[in-house]
């Protein structure tokens, strides 16, 4: 029950592991809703969204007081962005750690999706590149890190896990595009060819307005939450590291 | 990261966006469920009430420490009536922006869905004018005046996010009319053709059923809380403003 | 905004208005479900315990600290039993005061969800009255009695909002008779002949398994949170009365 | 109202009664289901999973104060094991007991759903033994057990009721066994040969693949949660023996 992982590496353990489950469970709940309810696309969404709001919820629960519970580059992205005022957020380095552990840990969660249900890995045919999609990242995106962000400017990151769930259940209903909102996530749906899958093609235009998304939640957060009432030290939840 | 807005302008803002947000969330959940689940309208229903629930509760977690998170003119309207007394409600004016930007933002939420969701803005053209769904107003916002104000009177605003979520989620399926229970709203749905849509000729009858469920809230509240065991001080959230 | 409702009054003018609440809840989304879903009684059931789930939490929210928010006959009968030890419980003419505005308010609700789905007032047809259904009764009103009063054993009372809710969610489900686990409900449901309704026939039996579910709570809660480990004070929630 | 039962008995009481209901939510809402919506199994699924998560929170704040609400020999398990360094845990003869009240109480909690829904007790014939779902198996035990012990470790236990429920709802979707993770509702699950049933003959696997797991999530922990940043006091929530 000893532990000696360097801290960086546990916190980067934390987000691959963190990463992968919750890639394991859009993926693997998308398989389980395609098999189970072949009739009904509609009906495959709800059982999806509603297994990533309750796992989501309990990852965060998990992993957010090792690692911060980050799960995507643009969180991370934005921490570095906000600490660097303040010297509390992730530094560059610890940055770019993150998001490869990320990266690594969501095509890892596709691959344990596909074994759990046998289905064979195979890169996603699902081409989801349209202008309605893309302006539903940029959305989709910005109402996440306004969230987080709002969040840590107010001192409750407590609520993180719930609220973060519940956002991503809705999103997954009001944008057109499911709200993918999350680079790393992306390129693990891409390792399976399945209902939760997208194509190689579509990855890097989701990529790109992922990115949009998150310096319009930006722009939100510096016009709504000026920094004299509130405070950026912590960006998701309280931390044992 | 520094904002200089006016207080008011960055509150009247707060309910700009998040009441454009609430109701792309309705409208987009909307489109989506008519799309994927083009057989069954009550799944449908329940794919756009349980989109509402969580988008709902996020919108007052993130903007409730603004401008209160109110999104609806008849919100504002108690607060401001209640305020008279404390001094500590909204003032008229204040009243009037944030009934303006809620507007406004209701309008803008139904064509921020429409372009995510690529299908045109028009104007609705589903009646929804029936003496059941006249009733049906009426008791969908007496019930969420009471309950909003019953917090503010018992100091528990910070159940404000989770309960007025849960309460609309099962207004969606206990009244006749899925409980739209909010003005500015009703005029957003005006802009959308789609499942959540509601005629212009609707509309009139609908805000006034409002009111006069405004007024019940507010009569029952008189009885259940009375001033001696309750403070009116606020009525949302509490504030950083 | 001034109330001079003498205390006993006002709060069964709580339990008045949130039974009635609590069974248009009921029955209103029964109603809606069946017409919106006609092909599948299941997802009915789901539509229909949903909102329950919602509304309950919420109702209890709302009435809590007005009259404890026991909407049920079995619940002021405990309150009575174990609050004679201490004194501190519902007196004799408190609780017969309760069940009266619970019964006339549920037979309120069913009337108030009837006029907004405007389908016309008539007695149940709907025989329930089965052996299974009577032991379910019996499971589903001896879990209702266990929860409440061992949060109340416990000091947990601020859970019970939530905690209901999710127990009578659940309960829709495993127990065969959909859980009525409520006296005033039962007799409620009469009065609406849709999708909610039970049978004047069947509402004696259930009402007898009620009961009997009730005695068996009592021993439980007996076993398990023996006294001197708790506190009987506080039934339900806080109370401002 | 007094009572004079022995702890460790009262303990297993709790572990007894809490086991028997969880076990006859998840047989008795898997037989609504089934009868209710006969057509499509994913939507059978999905109101299974609902009632699961809805009722097993609710079970684990009953029972939590009296026994841990373990309801699962792998936790009591755990709880032994991360116990011995602190001398804080269950003895190696009280693990036993709640095994013993936990394996009974599954079976009698099969039997009671059985006899609410009168289908008669069968052996279940439903073959589930595949690589894939014992795969499954390892994954959904292993996050559970990270789950309730990375609780512990944090002093966060007062979260393991809605914390355990949502894994539950999340795992039954996106694991391809639909999340056993229990070896006790496992062998409860072969006394019912409906929906939720397994056949004997997978049951051996399927416990194995759990006890597995449950080694997979002590190895998390002790890399994620190193001894010096946390507690091992209290595994599931306050006690009041």
């Amino acid at each position: 029950m000893t532990s000696h992982l360097p801290p960086l590496l546990r916190r980067a353990l934390a987000e691959f592991v963190g990463t992968a489950l919750l890639v394991s469970i859009v993926v693997g709940s998308g398989i389980a809703a395609q098999q189970l309810s072949p009739t009904d696309t509609g009906l495959q969404l709800l059982q999806n969204s509603t297994a990533t709001v309750l796992g989501l919820t309990v990852l965060i629960v998990i992993f957010g007081p090792v690692s911060g519970a980050h799960f995507n580059p643009v969180v991370s992205l934005v921490d570095w962005i906000l600490g660097r005022r303040s010297g509390s957020g992730l530094t560059l380095a610890e940055m770019g750690t993150y998001v490869l552990a990320q990266t690594v840990g969501a095509i890892g969660g596709s691959l344990l999706a596909n074994a759990m249900f046998e289905v064979g890995t195979a890169i996603s045919t699902k081409d989801r590149l349209t202008p309605g999609h893309l302006l539903a990242e940029i959305v989709a995106t910005a109402g996440l890190l306004l969230l987080i962000s709002s969040l840590a400017a107010t001192k409750r990151s407590t609520l993180a896990a719930p609220a973060v769930g519940a956002y991503i259940g809705a999103a997954y209903w009001f944008t057109s595009s499911t709200s993918f909102a999350n680079p790393a996530v992306t390129v693990g749906r891409v390792f399976s060819d399945t209902f939760a899958g997208i194509a190689p093609s579509s990855a890097p235009g989701f990529i790109a307005a992922q990115l949009i998304g998150a310096a319009v939640g930006l722009g939100l957060l510096a016009l709504l939450f000026p920094v004299s009432s509130r405070s950026a030290d912590d960006v998701v939840v309280p931390s044992i590291h």
